[in-house]
């Protein structure tokens, strides 16, 4: 059994408007609702409430994630099994945030906060469930399907791994590993059929490397990056494909600093697909898989 | 819990020679196997001994499907299920075929051959699993990833749709019903992250429609066009879009009258979607979005 | 020594306020100007004032097509030479419509209205010619780059071919015959480099087949396809290859039925390049390359 | 009155077998022809004798380029107009090289060698001329349709884009300026429609910068990376946008460090059509669209 997806991510952020501004004109999201100090979006494609949490604070990066489990009975098999592991939970009451019901919340072995949940207000998507389009006219910006995965920081990678494999019903589509195999330096999980829902990479706990959206081809890749640049919103890494994954890919920066990526394709993987090894002397051609070499900005902007 | 994938599909095929020489050179399958009567293939981006079995026969058709399964409890459960649910099951002994493991086979309400199984000979992609490149160079023809979907005909739609919920784990994404919704005409379901794994449109039992291989893009669904003219393929339906999975599609016969199907994209779904809604006014729209009706060949030519 | 460019098309439409609509929101151009029979339009990436003028009528066509040639040294030439060749030219007056200086005209062996001119108004693209963005943020529609060519039918085709080469220097890029040669049945001639600036099929004189317009690519052409679904324009034919030209196109209609395409690559072609002939039998490959035989419509629907 | 086109380009190489073996795996294109030391090469899409020649030497760089023109009375009247403008020209006898006629040949202001020719050997496409499919399915890898332009250094490019302008009839789509223009450092110029033909960037006298190779599509440009990598190919600029051009791009170096490039799209143009201005605070948008910023590499390697 295993969580359905990531559900949401709430980031931290240094000015809430320019960072609405940002989400809904440039990414274009839909802004679902405001309090005080949160905003909350969706991507067109999206069914819930939200999927991106902004919440003003002094400095930037990752709050919490969160997974979306199928119901009560899941959400509470999931929170005996993450207690069992060793980790403490505890329940967030209803209503904590906007449009959520309660969540079972604990800490990684990596220090990240990490929510499930199955309660969430209903929006539905821009076109419909009645003799829909297969997209919405009116969509502004890179116009994402939907929030696809996270890519944190940790140092104990085999923890963290084995926490989601053995508590959360994931699979390991992908490893980084020093040459000999010694050491676990980059760890790719799967509770879906996509070749990725959440990574790791090792580096200082509780950061936030990036936090992906889903766009449909290399054109749609193109495309965003164009819409970047006309925004003069700072581009790092340009169209270009991963090895890991096999996605095509682009990284930019968010106004607080937090890394988005849009993201394409990406293989259809299964639970009995042995997992891929990338050794680290290839790694440069796992990430990058043009450029053939790591970019130092790459492994040091965190959030 | 559900069964893991799509994993074999075997068809019924007037001329052995003929169909292997397509199926290797035009969609570009390798031969991974072969007896008297079968020969073997796979797509170059799966791992197990086959996807696609083909037997000569005296006509053309589909002579069964069979999900992959994880493991021999799962087998066992889902044997159970299918047997609660009311059908006979009968247990296939491993080597009926070649590379394959014990199997679990019953009929559907519609009258077509299913299999169960989670045994199956191990060959790997065509790019390997250490610091793999994205394709191989050397593919030939469409050159597809894998075997994606398969469409059937029958009459008693609700109950093989109930079958495949209550029983195997499936969820339906879309559905195609008369416009006050009184009958089911069309039931896509899925068991992974896919729009579909399985469809099934009202017409004669125990029928085929289609078998599906996966491209990645608008792109490749046109390559694959253009190579079906290049070799004297039949090619039913150019390419165009699907309002239902929104996919991108091209429609052509294999040399015995088998429709084969090159599909890209299509969105990823959750169970916790709700179904989408076609009504009989609509479908040409549904299943050809751009052409906006039906084409008759569409609807007669099954195998 | 050529003509410039095909500079501008003069549709006869039905209902100019239907119309309008049609060619700003559906395919994307800009209303740049509007008397009172007659409204003005250019695409994004157009310099000067209008491409297209739609001219109420009583019946939908072609009212005249134009040649923008270099200079009033060019226009003479040309002008000589089109009398040397034996038809009848005139001067229109400057500003006899908006924005435009002088023009010759004269009327083509197939009964085709057609002008030569030099001067109209400079309006400049959406994007500037200062540090320019590759495309404008706020396009609509389809949003071709420019008018591409037009094809016209005519009974003689030998001789309207002759003209263009003989007199406006250009060069036939393809041509369709009979199996054995004898007749010409299409002719695709180019003044630039482009596959084709202007064609003629066998058919009724002075006839409009089709105005087609540019867009980038093979994405661009499904983009136009599921627009024009959305907005319930007729398409003719769907998202396909020409055999000749190579190019990827979509046909549909305008509100008066109008025949439209939305064509896109087409190689590059050189006036020392040999013809490429495609003779009858494969006619329907020429022209749809995946579908491979005509479509009755294509024949038969002219304006 | 303009020259036709690019025709060759002879590069000098190191190895010319390594060279060849380069040219014909990687790139794709087909040797023509073969000297002592010299191999002669055409892309797929072209018709004559050859498009590059590889000269074995002790250094890399450009030998000659040339441009064809359609005969020779062209080819007497430009000679005429070199020699006036106070260039120097020879006349290159027949047979020098394999399969080419009589050349007029001079050396730029900057120093480089070009040729102009009328006369070369006809091979044809590898499509052929009758009802000829799109494109060749044993293409092998980047499989350009065909040179399409050189970009080099000098020092005296006001004089150099004179010289085309006024000599050879070019006309300049693009330029790069100080901001407050009074220094030309970038100057782009075509013969054609097409975007560029022939590019100077303000630099070494006598020096290649980069030849660059034709491909449909943003699609095409990403094969071509897969590719390099796949052939460990050093990429010098992986997959992105020039806002010069608007062509989608990637740069990557032949084994005597020669850059190449292969390049899609770009826009159609006209003589009419203002020169568009980059000014040199802008520059690193106009060379890399998406990056914004030029690249050391990318000034300083040339050949």
């Amino acid at each position: 059994m295993t969580v359905m997806r990531l559900g949401r991510v709430e980031l931290r952020v240094l000015d809430l408007e320019k960072s609405v501004e940002y989400y809904t004109n440039v990414i274009g999201l839909e802004e679902t609702g405001r309090t005080q100090d949160r905003v909350y979006l969706k991507a067109w494609d999206e069914y819930d409430h939200h999927s991106l949490i902004l919440k003003k604070a002094d400095s930037a990066g990752l709050e919490h994630f969160a997974f979306k489990v199928r119901n009560e009975t899941d959400l509470s098999y999931f929170e005996k099994k993450v207690e069992q592991f060793g980790l403490t939970t505890s329940r967030v009451s209803k209503n904590t945030r906007l449009a959520e019901g309660q969540a079972v919340r604990f800490i990684l072995p990596t220090g990240h906060q990490v929510e499930l949940y199955y309660e969430i207000g209903y929006l539905g998507t821009a076109v419909g469930t009645l003799n829909p389009h297969p997209w919405p006219m009116n969509a502004k910006g890179i116009a994402p399907h939907r929030l696809d995965h996270v890519l944190l920081t940790g140092d104990d990678l085999k923890s963290v791994t084995r926490f989601f494999m053995e508590v959360l019903g994931f699979n390991q589509s992908e490893k980084i590993t020093t040459v000999g195999g010694e050491e676990l330096l980059g760890s790719f999980l799967f509770a879906t059929n996509k070749a990725h829902d959440l990574a790791f990479v090792k580096g200082p706990d509780a950061k936030l490397h990036h936090a992906a959206f889903f766009v449909d081809s290399i054109h749609d890749v193109f495309k965003a990056a164009d819409l970047l640049t006309m925004n003069e919103v700072p581009i790092e890494v340009t169209p270009t494909r991963h090895g890991i994954s096999r996605g095509e890919t682009i990284y930019f920066f968010d106004p607080s600093g937090n890394r988005n990526e849009a993201f394409a394709n990406g293989y259809i993987t299964y639970p009995d697909f042995p997992t891929i090894t990338w050794t680290e002397d290839k790694i440069g051609q796992g990430i990058f898989y043009h450029r053939r070499e790591l970019l130092e900005s790459f492994m040091k902007a965190l959030t």
